[in-house]
């Protein structure tokens, strides 16, 4: 374990980003560590668990391994693809998982900030959705995460403009449960955790999944999903998309043409 | 009529829980005279309703009465239980229902004032949502009061660490449409209702159901919805569930083991 | 084109209501003339599109014209009429709109002000959710589009009191993105669009569309919207929709009495 | 009662249509008979209701008394009209409602024997499907009865070309549980319902209950459904429907021209 | 393995009840047999699954263990208990099942062999769905699988009755696929089966999970599943299920009161 | 115009299939002459539209032209293809279409004839679902069209065997609504046209477009519908996927193994 570390303390497991070089980049072999890891915390007797970046990060998670998007024609965000497992594996634990959230949050790591049940920030907090200057159609189901938290404004400012959005407004805008100076985030946030210990994990595992239900059961039909997919499709076969990804790579400004 | 008491004037009636030495509890004997209070009121020409706890209450309503669960094996909030038949007659009301909070409110009665239409604090106002302290599997449609009032996430933190919301923080998560100074709220509060009585009642009523079906419409496939109904009968099935209602009424701490 | 003017530059598209006498009032005319703007405008290479009224104005619009709503025993807000068709138009759009608002807002502005995207107003905006004072049944996709924004408990308060909500009481419900100076509102709303522009156009259109399906997803069964519109036909149909009608024309209060 | 007569013996309630001169059109009045005589019915111990025609009749019912259509610009099949009225209580009555066919069935009149529980023909029933001979814009709910027993391909037939379904093909779609020779078609029904007094009442209530719901739970978006409102409307609205009912009124052909 | 045996060979599993004493009743026993067999011949390289009793039995199951029907005021159709169970795993198990039908089946047997992908039966089979024989509030998933292969109105029928259906019968009501000469039933059925081991697994795999998850498609709100929860254990909790179950135990009819 | 030929007479249309030597497939060049004559035939009074092969055909069409199926790791059934394009159409088409089937029909002109809403067929016809024997996963919307015909069992046979139904099994299953000598199919099909080219077109057109939206009334969640997505991505990405085109392009048995 390179890219993580975890700790299992007082039923609180912590898992801490480990890769400041990059960012604490969401790569496959990252995503691929922390679901070993959580499997692992789950053996233990693990209450509650923490996602948290180093005590000072500039950066908690810069989201997304751009690199490993596929190219044009292929759906960047599938159902098997790593970010979009952890997502679910988050959300699937039975057990409440807090994010920790020092320094800025980009792309996908927002919508693994706002799969954790609980999200506690600081001043240098700062979340930034980044689809949108790439090119990339986001998905059904992590659209449905930010409009659960933020409202559809909110979320439809986020998205469209891509800009960062602050820790006051990220707090104003419901995205935070709690906003608490950068010197006292540690013990806050392991203060909540430690109450939530002491409750009934049979009442909260049975109450976080019948929560994850009720915000998952905005249904559509066959034909509207489809039609969606198709879109998307659209999307990631363009020619912007490809310019997205290649501007991002080459650290340029993309140029889009809306073709 | 003896743990509450009722009045209409101006075509405003109004409940006011009239039981402190048992801190307002909802027993069966209270929500049977607050559902009689109700098809009365009606007979009247009541236009709007508001419920409430006397001036000066450090309680507001201590929720469901504990000495009222059943014992592990049956569901303990089941569809023609007394707490779960007020918070229907509540929300089906075809008029306004404003609930005045003064006090604390605690489990049931957390929903109960999330049932309301329109919730009005003051500085005294706190809210405590319990089932994870004493191990009650929460039900669907009550949990999706709090979703479509506080969104996913304060609702989360509110279940899962069974701590009492301030009122500011009540405020800030969405749950109280006004916090008031305790001296303006009887005033602040009636005249909102005199207001609402001059509107169109066949107008508000009908908006009232939608925004009621609207809510509701989170609709599960049969399969899901057994699937939770499992998953809550091993909750109100396990020694947790039993041992979180003997602590409450021996008033210890708990001990749970996840069994 | 007299009631509204409309401007393209730099991809960003802007629609002024231009017919103060009237107080911006959505005629079927205005509409009109906004749907037939929108399709010229959208042949230009529009990316984002600003709604406003000219600068000053104290009225953002006065909503829905009362004048044309239909004689009792007719739908006054169906599928076809103008006022419903515009909200799709906007929420279909494939590129975002702003609401940039100076001034009062009424009834049919207001969901029309909710239609767009994002919501940026100053210290004179306010909105006033009129349906209940003249005794209209509220259709049930305008009904979701305040819940979808504003939560149910602020959704319910605008709609049973029908009194404005002042900019910062709509700050707060989450209604606005963003409460900035009535002299900083110009600069704030056209960088924010500026900002837009430069993203994928592709990207954004396909996220703004599956915000739009999901935001709608609360499918009701046939039955269930089969008793809703007969609900609202009684309405309609009653005394006291006529009184509204009759008393908004002659300016006076409306006396209701519940048939 | 003079449109209909009612028996209870066995716990067999019957209700047999008596108004041949008419051919037990279901005028408002006949339906309010029959509402009557179920509440009295069900005031008896009634397990099962037989509903069926004179010995001998030729028509079962005519189905809707199109004198009572309403004129262009009004819904011909709204919620509270008297026959959807008694579709619905029907399908809610919480014991089995058994159809006893004899003679052509038309219109409406099917569709309340589709709202029946266990439908029994013989050799002269026969089954129309008339709103597009007149150009009524059919219901959502009723066309789901017809979904629900026939599958889509019969029921599109059946509504496009309002031609009479012999006993036979009604067997082969699927609409007849039993199609029995006109003389044992009495004993063979009652023989039926007299089995299924002597099972649980109980247990057959909630059944039928669930089958209610389940058969319902085609859930539609509010957009979608208001869009087939606005549908309907623009054909009761049309001249074809007006044409439709005057023809039909004046015995001869209908011209519909589509506007 | 005693109550059940098991084969494998080219590719087709087989599962053959093998309790002819006990009408190869499903008990939690044989039920556990099952899955455990299912899960032996998955991991060989099954791509059929063919379900069957002996050559020659009269009764191809009994279905529920009547003795197993937990005492009033428990669910006995809990999605834990060992049938609910089982008929999920057939469901879900990513190959074709094929119900081979020889001999009476009855209750739980029935929606065994409804939970399979394909039925053939012989001129012995038949099918007794016998819940209102016992008094039992049948389950929601369980009704749907019946609504789904025979429309609403022979389900009803089937339920409201308890009376066997025969093969003819069945074949008319949609319930078989084919229904063969007794002679034949094993040659047609391994015939059927070897044709679809030489298909693409995948395909299958996948077609039959979206089948599956099609046919459970007709979602319910919160509130109405949680009535139906309610009515169903009004009727768990009554005399009339306690008389049923200890009718059957006698073998003696049943007095059902209605209490 | 060279692979269909179209008619107009007495407002009814026909398209007959006219590309005998390539077996009538759906390529994409005919799938565009089709869309191109319909769109002609609506400017004329078309009522009611035949999809027809020429008298004599051995194959009523072929479906899918393989040649055109995308190599392994793009969907081979998506939105925007030429055959999911022309499904649309025919369904939202606001007239009714019937299919006058002689002949064989294969894969995807399965789906095309079951997107007719009324299905004539004569003793040549068969069908054949053939996705099973290529290997592809096929798409929801085609799967939920077999069901609402077929039922779950019949659709389920259908697909996991692909081996063709005969005529009768077409009828038996409830995919035919009518079973007519080959001799009377034309005569046969073109009166039950006229008569419904002499009912309301209003009344119609709105009566098929419900039922089309309640057929496809089987909402899933987000996650479920991406799940279903991520499953068919595994198979079009799988060898077994290639091997399936490879060995109908070379006109040879596949060899399936399950990756
Ligand atoms: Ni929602
Ligand atoms: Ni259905
Ligand atoms: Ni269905």
């Amino acid at each position: 374990m390179a890219l993580i570390t975890t700790q299992l303390q007082d039923n609180i497991g912590t898992i801490t980003f480990n890769n400041p070089k990059h960012r604490n980049v969401l790569s496959s072999a990252a995503i691929s560590e922390m679901i070993q890891a959580i499997a692992a915390l789950q053996k233990g007797k693990m209450r509650v668990l923490i996602l948290r970046a180093p005590k000072g990060s500039k950066v908690w998670s810069a989201g997304h391994d751009v690199h490993e998007l596929p190219m044009p024609g292929r759906d960047p965000l599938a159902y098997n693809d790593p970010l979009v497992t952890i997502l679910r594996s988050i959300q699937s634990l039975p057990i409440p998982v807090i994010a920790m959230l020092e320094g800025s949050v980009w792309g996908g790591a927002c919508d693994l900030a706002l799969s954790c049940d609980i999200l506690i920030g600081c001043q240098s907090s700062s979340f930034c959705m980044t689809p949108a200057k790439i090119g990339v159609p986001y998905n059904v189901s992590g659209i449905l995460h930010f409009i659960n938290i933020m409202g559809v404004n909110f979320a439809k400012e986020m998205f469209f403009t891509a800009e960062p959005l602050s820790a006051e407004q990220a707090a104003k805008a419901g995205l935070l449960n709690h906003l608490v100076d950068v010197e006292s985030l540690e013990d806050f946030t392991y203060e909540m955790a430690a109450k939530i210990t002491r409750n009934s994990p049979l009442s909260i595992g049975v109450i976080k999944e019948q929560i994850r239900l009720l915000a998952s059961a905005h249904p559509l039909s066959p034909l509207t999903f489809e039609r969606i997919q198709g879109l998307r499709r659209t999307v990631y076969d363009s020619k912007d998309y490809g310019e997205g990804i290649t501007a991002f790579l080459e650290k340029r400004t993309p140029v889009f043409t809306g073709e």
